[in-house]
C-alpha cells in the first residue's frame, strides 16, 4: 500500500478520538461527583494522556496526528462560543459594554505594567524582554470560564456577560498587542499605522458582520427552513458559525470571536430553539477535544521540583502566575459602582490560555525570551488554566450572583427528553 | 511563529469544512428537488470542488489537510453505518442471512470470473494481471446505497437488510481477496494458512464483539445513564461505536463493519430512542464530508474524449464497468426463490468504492497493473458510484418492495421537533 510520510492511519485517530472523548467524560463526572467543574476533570484528563504523561493524544501542531486533534479542538472551542453567542442576549451585552470596556482595559493594562515592573526589578534594567513578560501577561483565554459559567448554569448572569464581552475586547487588544509585539521582535520598531489600520479592520469586521448577520440571517433561516433534505437547518447554523470564525481568522481575530458572532446573531432567528437543540450532540462531541488537548499540552516536567535547572523557573514562572491573577482580579474590581459580584468577575478573566502561549513563542523565536524565560510563562498559562475552574465554581456559588437582567434558565440547559441530570446543587 | 513543514493553518481548514458542508447541502437539495437521490448531489459536488476541478477540497491522505479530510469522512461512515445498525433489526438480519450469504458469494465469485475473463480475451493469455482485475471487480462499498435506501425510507425493507448483510459478508471475503493478491503481488505465492486465519479472526471477532456487546451494552448504558455531566449518552454512543469500528480495523475488516455491529448492539438498550435522536445532528455534520470526499476523489481529466490517450483506457474502463454492474445484479437474481425486488438487490451492491481501489493500488505498486488499466479501474469504480444513486431510487420506487417483515417508518427518520419535511414523494 502507498506510505507517504505523514500518511495517516484511520485506525490510529479512532483510537486517540476515543482516548479524548472517553477520558473527558470519565475525569468530568469524577471531578462533578467530588464537587468540582466537569471541565477541570477534562483539563485533568488531558493532562494524563498528554505529552508529558501517557502520550497518547498529540497536540503538536507539526505532528501528523496533533495538527488533527488541533484543527478539532478549535472547531469545538469554536462551537462553544457559538453555543454561548446562542444564549446571549444581544441588547444586554450592550447594556454592560461599558463595564466590560472597563474590565478589558484594566485587565489589559495592569498586568502588562505589573509583568514589566517585575521583569525591570527581576532583570535589573529596561529591556525587551520586560516588554515581552508583560504582553503574555495580558491576554485572557474565555473557552475555560465560559465552559464553567455554562455547567454552572450562570452563564446568563450580568456577571458572566461582562466576563465574555470583555474577552471579545480583549481579544481585539491582543491583535493590536501582537502586532506591537511582533513588529518589535523582527524590526524592533512599531508601525502606528499598522496597529491603527488591523484595530479599524477588527471592529469594522464584527460591526459589519453584526449588521448584515442581524438582518439577513432571518431570512436565509427562512429559506433553510423550507429545504427538504435532512440535517439543513444543524448544518446550516454551523456553517454559519464557522464562516464568521473563518473570516474573523481572516482579519486576524480569534475564530471563537467569529463564532460567538455568529451565535448572537442566530439568536433572532424564528428557527433559534430547534437549532440549540440540534447544535447541542455536535457541540458534546466536539468541545471535550478542546479542552483535554489544552490539558494534553501542559508539560507536568518543568513542573519537578526534584530537577534543579527548574527551581528557577517555577520561583519566576509562581512569580508571574500571582502576577497573572492579581492583574485579572483587579480588573474585576475596576467596575466598582456595580452592584455585582467583581471578584467573580476578575476571577473569569484568569486563564491566559493560547494567545499568551502565542506572544511567548514570537518572544523565543525572537530571541527577546530564553527558553528559561518561555518556561516560566508556560507555567503561568498552565496555572491561571487549572485554577479558574474550582476558584470560579467557588464565587459563583459562595455570593448569589445579582445580574438584575437574569433570564430563566437557558434552553440549552433544559433540553428536552435528555436523561441527564443536571447538577446544579 | 514556528512553521513545521506540515503546519496546518486552522482557518484554511474550516475553509475547507464549510466548503464540504455547503456544497453537499446545496447540491444535495438541487437534485431532491429535480427528483434525483440527494446523496447524488453530495457525490456531484464532490466532483465540483474536488481535486480535478475546483481543487478546494483535498483528499489526498499524504496532504495534510486531505488527511484530515479522509479521517473525518471515514468517521462520517462510521457514524452512518453505526445509525444504520441502530435501525436494523438483528433477528431480521440473521432470518436473511442465508440470501445475504448467497449474493455476497455469487457477487464475488461472477464478478471476477467474468473480470478475469475479460482480460484473459483482452490480453490473449493468462496472467497475474488478470487474477487482479477480477479482484478488483468483487468488492461492495455499502455507504453509498445505504445512504440512498435511508433517504428513501427503504432501509428497512427485506431487500435493504439482505444487501447490508451481504456487504458485511463481501467485507470479509474482500480481506481474504486482499491477503491473496497481496501474497501474489509481494511473493508470487499464497499462504493458505495466512487466509485461513485471517478469516478466523473476522468470523470471530464479529461472533465475539456481538456476544459480549449484547450482554454488556445494557448495563454499561445503564450506569452511563446515572453519570450527570454533560452528554454523556451521545459521547459513549460514539465511543462505542467507534471502539467497534477501531477493532474491526485491528483485525483487518472496514471500520464500517464495526461500527455497524455498534448499532445492531445498542439497538437492544433501554436508552435507544435518545441515542437514535441525539446521533443523528452528529451524523449529519460527519456524513456529507464522506460523500463529497468520494466525489472530490474522481479525477474527470481521465474522462476527456478530447486525449487520444484517454480513448483505450475509456474502453476499457467502459467495458469493466458493464462487467461490474452485471456481475452484482446477477448476483441479486441469486435469491431467485425469494419473493423480492432481486434487481434492486443486485442494483445496492453496485457500488465498488475504496476497497476495489486498495486492491488496484496493490496492483500498481507491485508492477502487476499498468497506470492505464489502474485509470479504467478508476472509471470502473467511479461509474458505479455515480450510477447507483438514480438506479436504486427507480428500482425502489417502481416495484413496491415487498418485505414481510417491514418495520414501521425509522425512528431516525421522524425525530419529533424537527422542521424539515421528508420528501417521500
Amino acid at each position: 500500500m502507498p506510505e507517504a510520510a505523514h500518511q495517516i492511519e484511520v485506525g490510529h485517530f479512532f483510537f486517540i478520538f476515543i482516548v479524548i472523548l472517553l477520558a473527558a467524560k470519565l475525569a468530568g463526572e469524577a471531578f462533578e461527583r467530588i464537587g468540582q467543574p466537569a471541565v477541570l476533570g477534562e483539563l485533568v484528563a488531558g493532562v494524563l494522556v498528554g505529552q508529558s504523561v501517557l502520550g497518547l493524544v498529540p497536540v503538536d501542531p507539526a505532528h501528523p496526528y496533533g495538527a488533527m486533534v488541533h484543527v478539532l479542538a478549535e472547531i469545538g472551542v469554536a462551537i462553544l462560543l457559538f453555543e454561548i453567542g446562542l444564549e446571549t442576549d444581544l441588547r444586554e451585552m450592550f447594556r454592560v459594554g461599558p463595564a466590560s470596556l472597563t474590565v478589558a482595559l484594566v485587565g489589559v493594562v495592569l498586568p502588562f505594567l505589573f509583568g514589566y515592573l517585575f521583569w525591570h526589578w527581576y532583570e535589573g534594567g529596561v529591556s525587551l524582554t520586560a516588554i515581552f513578560v508583560g504582553a503574555t501577561l495580558t491576554a485572557t483565554s474565555v473557552g475555560i470560564t465560559a465552559r464553567v459559567l455554562t455547567d454552572l448554569g450562570k452563564i446568563n448572569t450580568s456577571e458572566a456577560r461582562i466576563i465574555i464581552g470583555a474577552a471579545v475586547l480583549d481579544d481585539i487588544l491582543g491583535l493590536l498587542i501582537l502586532a506591537v509585539v511582533e513588529g518589535l521582535a523582527n524590526t524592533g520598531s512599531v508601525s502606528l499605522f499598522g496597529v491603527v489600520k488591523l484595530f479599524v479592520l477588527a471592529v469594522g469586521f464584527l460591526a459589519v458582520a453584526m449588521a448584515i448577520g442581524l438582518t439577513t440571517a432571518p431570512l436565509l433561516f427562512e429559506l433553510v427552513n423550507r429545504m427538504r433534505v435532512r440535517g439543513v437547518l444543524v448544518i446550516f447554523s454551523l456553517v454559519f458559525a464557522l464562516t464568521l470564525a473563518f473570516l474573523a481568522d481572516r482579519v486576524g481575530l480569534a475564530p471563537i470571536v467569529g463564532a460567538f458572532a455568529g451565535g448572537l446573531i442566530l439568536s433572532r432567528t424564528n428557527q433559534f430553539d430547534t437549532i440549540v437543540e440540534q447544535i447541542k450532540p455536535v457541540a458534546d462531541v466536539f468541545t471535550p477535544i478542546f479542552f483535554v488537548s489544552v490539558g494534553a499540552a501542559v508539560n507536568v516536567r518543568i513542573l519537578d521540583p526534584r530537577v534543579p535547572a527548574n527551581h528557577e523557573i517555577l520561583i519566576v514562572g509562581g512569580a508571574l502566575f500571582v502576577i497573572a491573577v492579581l492583574g485579572k482580579v483587579a480588573a474585576g474590581y475596576s467596575v466598582f459602582w456595580q452592584p455585582l459580584n467583581k471578584i467573580a468577575i476578575g476571577a473569569g478573566m484568569i486563564p491566559r490560555g493560547e494567545v499568551g502561549l502565542i506572544f511567548a513563542q514570537i518572544g523565543l523565536l525572537g530571541g527577546i525570551l530564553t527558553q528559561d524565560v518561555f518556561s516560566a510563562i508556560l507555567i503561568m498559562v498552565m496555572g491561571t488554566t487549572l485554577i479558574t475552574p474550582p476558584v470560579l465554581k467557588i464565587l459563583f456559588q459562595r455570593t448569589e450572583t445579582t445580574g438584575a437582567a437574569e433570564r430563566e434558565p437557558a434552553p440549552v440547559e433544559q433540553a428536552p427528553m435528555r436523561p441527564e441530570i443536571r447538577d446544579l446543587e
